[in-house]
């Protein structure tokens, strides 16, 4: 039995809970998705701000002048929407920089062709001279392996197409990353003297594509550059022709140690279970070769306008958390550094979503939880057909949301439709003029309804 | 009993059924979209087809020398694919051209502005002297009907905006578009003399976007333009400073009467039941301010690719046609034609289907039928689901196909993301470049994926 102050608490307290709930869920889930999606195509904010980071800010590699401006413009942004907290969270990032223009050559008898390359991500350079060699050529790291003693003193030339009869292009690239992010890393060990990687692309054009690569332990840091896919194919028919080929290089980029930097963080407080987190975020930082518009300046105004929507329509239970990650690019610092931050303040991370497959139309989201998240997310299937997102199966979260996950946090990738991403992937062709306004305000509001329905029903 | 030499036969009879059964339906179904698509994605023909008919033949409106040089181009293609026949079908179509480029002026106090405008298809030119008066402006067709006493002797101003806040931008089309379709000729019968239509398209822009207008039986045939979006934002302005603006259009545009022309006809005939045709294709006529990419470009070489996949890898049951209708643009005489004939013919046809969405990523089928026809087509989504395929449901077939809806036919029309559409329809913009090779090898691989289970399994 309960004694008469506490039944006039509890009274109270039953009061309070149906004029909150009223507040913050007296809302058809229908039509509270409906006023997201709406806002966003008619008076979304998200299109002028991505034009605004690509046109005024460009490309912003960790520990560059314009990664810092992104930082300052992110917080003004978080602040104008007045949320309940905005502030930087320092971060140590690499700071590698590519240096002046690269160039390279096939040399054969008849003369000396020029082609298309760029410096991998994190690569030592070649000095001023460059390097030149005899160029050997392998389909894969496995045919390198194999024919491991045909390697040293040479230029190897990685030629591994991404196998275009897949559906996946983001299938694509984890079966062929590995040319690229190990590859100069195995053919060190064999004593090479430098790496060609043929591009990560589905399309085939005359631009480079960059990334990182990690040298891991290996101590022999040999130069690397990735080729066009046209030059590739140019390179490999040369090869074929001529098995004493030469191929030229010349790359300037340096790692200059580590600097200070920061992950943008803005807050709304939650109005039943402060305590909780529902965290959601791109990475703020780009390669150097565009304007990262879709890698991932999409998935940074993705995060912002789901902030701004969710501000301005819903008062969560949860506290809901968008972070705008440094350093995905070449370290994943500012990942790490998050994940770090929730474990010493022992925050309980109810999930984290991340946006980073671009700003094209979006098709659901990817899950990596338990079987049982995944059904409670496609539970909520219904609600977004209107939208004609249909795919919430297991899959793939973020990279930097990435270390959350060994914390136990159940992760959420927004995923767009990837059939044209890797054909502008870590470029020059990744800038705001080939994001589409609807397909990136659609995102927008996939994301905010997403949070939403989880703050609303939980996990 | 069946005597001994009609045993033998049946036992012949059914041995024949078997090996037949085996070629042309032994495999699974899933392994024989697969084939569809790793086909059209690996080994693909379509993108190169467009390249073709965007570059070195372009634009090609009805009556031009540029369309029949597509109705021979198409012809041969479908020829060199070993088609039991490839044949023209007769078909007379309005020649109407544009002329001299156009011009448009707002006429102000303080000066003037040219702003970018386009004459409406089959519209009347201004003659050489252009067309000038004061405008008026209306937010749609009804509020100029309630204000018709105020139309007489000016040029109205039709500033529709599309609804960007529904989700399906041809939802959006398909209300607004009658500013356009009928808007001078309701404008005609209160006497205006001039119409400027605010441009059907989801983007701001400074490119008029074009497509047909209709007099009916109006007399006051009335020159008519579109405007873009950004000039119909500064035209609006200008209004409402001065009611007594000006605004003057030339147009150079006239109807030349009709000239002979043809849709393109290949046909695999029928294993089983020759006498019963799936028919699907898109119309090789475009607008004359691009090449026709997406607008049907895409349509005819999803068309072209779809048969050459079904003629190399099945064996079909029914005839299987693929048609390239002339003249959607600007009359429907194509498809007009050809349903005539399929009824003069009494020709069965299971189902029509056309491509005329755009070479963008395929969301799934609309299907325009009974119920039935729907849960059959319905039934078959698991096998697309690899594809991401997931729209089946009641909706558009095509407007080429639409005559063969009055005989009975049920009509399916492939359903790319529309989101990307209005933004470049009927503009300069629709070109070559902006189309994406993968995405439209999917749509290749799912009209041929569609047309293999009508077949097997009937509607």
């Amino acid at each position: 039995m309960i004694k008469k102050p506490a039944r006039v608490f509890f009274f109270v307290f039953l009061v309070v809970m149906m004029v909150s709930n009223r507040l913050s869920h007296g809302q058809d889930d229908s039509v509270m998705l409906k006023r997201f999606f709406t806002e966003a195509l008619v008076k979304g904010q998200s299109y002028e701000n991505l034009r605004y980071l690509c046109k005024n800010i460009g490309p912003r590699l960790s520990g560059s002048a314009n990664a810092a401006e992104a930082v300052t413009w992110t917080e003004n942004i978080m602040k104008s929407y007045k949320l309940d907290s905005v502030w930087l969270q320092p971060v140590y990032v690499p700071k590698w920089v590519r240096g002046k223009k690269e160039s390279a050559k096939i040399i054969s008898s008849s003369g000396k062709t020029d082609v298309n390359v760029t410096a991998l991500g994190n690569s030592v350079g070649t000095g001023k001279k460059g390097i030149q060699g005899n160029i050997v050529e392998f389909g894969s790291l496995e045919e390198m392996k194999k024919h491991g003693d045909e390697v040293a003193g040479k230029i190897v030339f990685l030629n591994e197409p991404m196998d275009l009869s897949l559906y996946s292009t983001g299938r694509m690239y984890g079966k062929t990353g590995n040319t690229r992010y190990i590859g100069p890393q195995e053919a060190g060990k064999l004593g090479a003297v430098g790496v060609v990687v043929r591009s990560l692309t589905t399309s085939m054009d005359d631009f480079p594509h960059t990334g990182a690569t990690d040298y891991g332990t290996e101590t022999n840091r040999i130069p690397a550059v990735a080729i066009s896919t046209n030059d590739a194919v140019i390179l490999s028919r040369e090869i074929a022709q001529d098995p004493n080929l030469e191929f030229y290089f010349r790359t300037n980029c340096e790692m200059l140690g580590e600097v200070l930097s920061y992950n943008v963080i803005g807050q709304i407080n939650g109005s039943e279970t402060p305590d909780e987190y529902i965290v959601f975020g791109g990475h703020l930082d780009s390669w150097d070769l565009a304007e990262g518009a879709h890698d991932d300046g999409a998935g940074i105004v993705h995060s912002l306008e789901a902030m701004r929507l969710l501000k301005d329509n819903y008062r969560p239970r949860r506290s809901i958390r968008a972070v705008m990650f440094i350093n995905e690019e070449n370290g994943l610092a500012g990942g790490t550094e998050y994940a770090k931050m929730a474990q010493q303040n022992k925050e309980k991370h109810v999930v984290a979503i991340e946006s980073d497959g671009g700003g094209f139309l979006p098709m659901g989201f990817g899950i990596n939880a338990s079987d049982e998240v995944i059904k409670r997310v496609q539970s909520w299937s219904p609600l977004f057909k209107p939208y004609r997102l249909f795919v919430f199966e297991k899959g793939y979260g973020g990279a930097d949301i990435g270390p959350l996950n060994d914390l136990g946090v159940p992760l959420l990738g927004l995923e767009p439709s990837d059939q044209r991403y890797f054909d502008m992937h870590h470029s020059a062709k990744d800038v705001f003029e080939i994001v589409n306004r609807r397909e990136l305000e659609l995102g927008c509001a996939s994301m905010a309804s997403m949070v939403y329905l989880i703050d609303r029903y939980g996990l």
